[in-house]
């Protein structure tokens, strides 16, 4: 027999979200329930603030509450330096490793022939219209380390260098405590290639 | 550099439900924020929904959006068998299954002196009642197979089986499809003791 109709309801709409199978969404409706109805308001809530004060940092296009973004914002960060990655979901991940005090320019994708993403889909204007306006000594292009991200990376070289400004790319190699036995050959190669000096 | 404050409200919340660490949160915050509006407010409606038309049977306690839950209310089911659970989220496994047509009856919990749940905190007495005036002719005690769940089930069938109403257990043993290898050593044991002729 079916759950209850707004059960179910709910149920649907659980298993839409990402990495939410049938069981995670049966446990997670089940702790809605069971939770009292303010803690349950807190999250529909705040579903609901994010969807109305949440938009695109007119300068970074980064999630931003504000017209400008707290980074962009920020005076302490340096704002010679911008770091290019593809979606907003990748800052967070660079900002925890706590050793870039840069800005940033999101993309809002990957260059994709396979999937008809070209240079006029993805923010690659205002990147360069950024680096005209403003006074930019590096460009780290933090794309994804997979065909598209490489791709988008080398076009966006080609078109930032002539411009004199150095352009740069994270490191590849071997995960940081990480087991040489289990890193796949393309990794292994690619951090033989790139060793480095020992100091 | 903290995410802006409404995205971290919403991944706090989200690390509130139960399965959801850190970084499954910042995947759904995410998602929440590339998807469409709407999309979003089915999901913080849904969850408001439950909230305001959910409450329990007061025939089984499961949740239900009438007064009398919909396996209660119908007429396909046996009403002199009831499956006895701990939780309302012991039932949709138990429907999954399709071998059991009777009725539920849902106790809120299971013994525990250790947190001082004795008989008391649950709705024993409402299932007394059940048994006295229904025609029963059958209770399954499909609490947990842990410490609790035995202890309540044996606390139970004291008090039934002086009724005269048959009192059962679903039966403990290897999982189906499972190694006998890898099987844990009490549910082994368990499962030797309660071995059956193999027709």
């Amino acid at each position: 027999m079916q759950a209850a109709p707004s059960i179910q309801k709910l149920l649907d709409e659980l298993e839409r979200l990402p990495g939410i199978g049938p069981k995670s969404a049966q446990r997670i409706a089940y702790y809605i329930l069971n939770t009292s109805t303010d803690a349950a308001l807190e999250l529909s809530r705040a579903i609901e603030d994010v969807k109305s004060t949440v938009s695109f940092c007119t300068v970074c296009f980064n999630y931003a509450q504000e017209a400008v973004c707290e980074i962009c914002a920020s005076e302490k960060r340096d704002h010679s330096l911008i770091c290019v990655v593809s979606e907003p979901r990748d800052i967070p991940p660079i900002e925890r490793t706590g050793v870039f005090d840069g800005v940033y320019h999101v993309l809002g994708g990957a260059l994709s022939p396979m999937e008809g993403i070209g240079p006029e889909e993805l923010r690659i204007k205002e990147l360069m219209a950024r680096l005209a306006d403003e006074d930019i000594e590096e460009v780290v292009i933090a794309t994804d380390p997979n065909i598209e991200g490489e791709t988008t990376a080398a076009y966006l070289a080609r078109l930032i260098s002539p411009l004199g400004i150095t352009v740069t790319r994270p490191a590849s190699g071997l995960p940081v405590g990480g087991d040489l036995e289990f890193a796949d050959e393309v990794t292994l190669g690619r951090a033989i290639e790139e060793r480095r000096p020992v100091r």
